[in-house]
């Protein structure tokens, strides 16, 4: 399976994707379902994929392709007047793709920013369509999701910082890696603040120093909290 | 959907079920899942339900059937000997009223005591086959049961005592409540002390008070411990 989130903030985006592509007793795989594009001039896109990996590779290489080999009047990413027609660009290579083979499927978390245009972030179901995030909703996951959602939903809040929004990723992470085998680390991040055009992007593995802090002071709180909170009143 | 645990302690047994059984936008019901038998001398049962509430209506109905109509030799609920051939008899009328109609399908968590056996606790499929819940894994879910597991996954140990786990189931509840509409309140809970060959049965509504004190003062411990993790070192 997969987990990827989407966080979009008054200040940028967050994206975040596992790497677990296969789970079996003697077949554990890790691929990167984060693709970002970043050496185009004016703009700054990111995708998450979740589902077969034959398709999601696909999509990646049918967009690349297009870029390379567009005429003028094709439009690709490099060419898209904003982040609406570049959602479009995906939902459609993801329906080219599915027509060949239809027995697979894939979803996709794709956003990031034109120069000129808002950032925005787009949820991609498998039949190509998509919906905005962003207002009453701004966070969107694809996968295996239900495990880091209650996090999630207590603390998600468009104001909170990109380091704050980073966190409550890694921590919704954390929730499912602890309850789901088949998500797994590394965990892929890139930070977009907005208008910015650039971004962090760091792999942070099973190891990494900030996310065992956080993972272990998150176990102890709750933990506490637990404990601290009043036991059930009537026994048997 | 539905939301149900059993957690076996080395103290007794907790129970607890959902009681939505439709989320339609105009069509929202509710249900008891959980049916206790406790006017058998020597012996006290929970069953607690997911799936087609037709069927698993009907389970019921045929085990109390077998209750009333049993011949000597014909073993039903009231005079099994122990508690695995009660979880037998339960499969059995799962698969008997599955076999009239396949269509649907219903799966359970069983759990209980008769006099001199010990308290155990089954994890029955749909297919009418069940697993023994305790050891290393001492919780059976069932229905929507993603959300509410990580906070499982922390806390859960034999050596809580019951008013302790019920605590951690209500707090499984609430997670599952505030991420997922079609779990709803109230929830039926069952205590159950080892070799006591009774329990207490609560229902609890969305006012109670204990619940809300739990899900207000775990939110905040949430909240606190959310503000009070290091956020992620490095900014865009």
């Amino acid at each position: 399976m997969t987990y990827c989130i989407g966080l979009k903030l008054d200040d940028g985006i967050v994206f975040a994707s596992d790497t677990r592509t296969n789970a079996g007793m003697d077949n554990i795989a890790s691929y990167r379902k984060m693709h970002v594009w970043d050496t185009l001039d004016d703009r700054r896109f990111v995708l998450l994929s979740a589902g077969n990996l034959a398709v999601t590779q696909a999509v990646v290489e049918l967009l690349n392709e297009q870029i390379a080999t567009s005429r003028d009047d094709t439009p690709t990413l490099a060419t898209v007047a904003n982040m609406m027609q570049a959602a479009r660009l995906v939902g459609a290579a993801s329906r080219a793709v599915r027509a060949a083979d239809d027995t697979f499927s894939a979803s996709f978390i794709f956003g990031g920013q034109v120069s000129g245009d808002a950032q925005r972030l787009f949820h991609i179901y498998r039949e190509g369509n998509f919906i905005e995030i962003g207002g009453d909703t701004n966070y969107a996951q694809i996968g295996e999701f239900k495990y880091g959602k209650p996090i999630l939903d207590r603390i998600v809040a468009s104001e909170l910082t990109i380091t704050q929004a980073t966190k409550l990723v890694l921590l919704s992470f954390d929730s499912t890696l602890r309850s789901n085998l088949s998500v797994g680390m590394p965990i892929d991040l890139y930070l977009y603040r907005r208008d910015s055009l650039t971004g962090v992007q760091r792999r942070v593995t099973s190891d990494d120093p900030y996310f065992l802090t956080l993972s272990r002071g998150y176990a102890e709180a709750l933990r506490t909290a637990f404990d601290t909170l009043p036991d059930f009143p009537d026994a048997p």
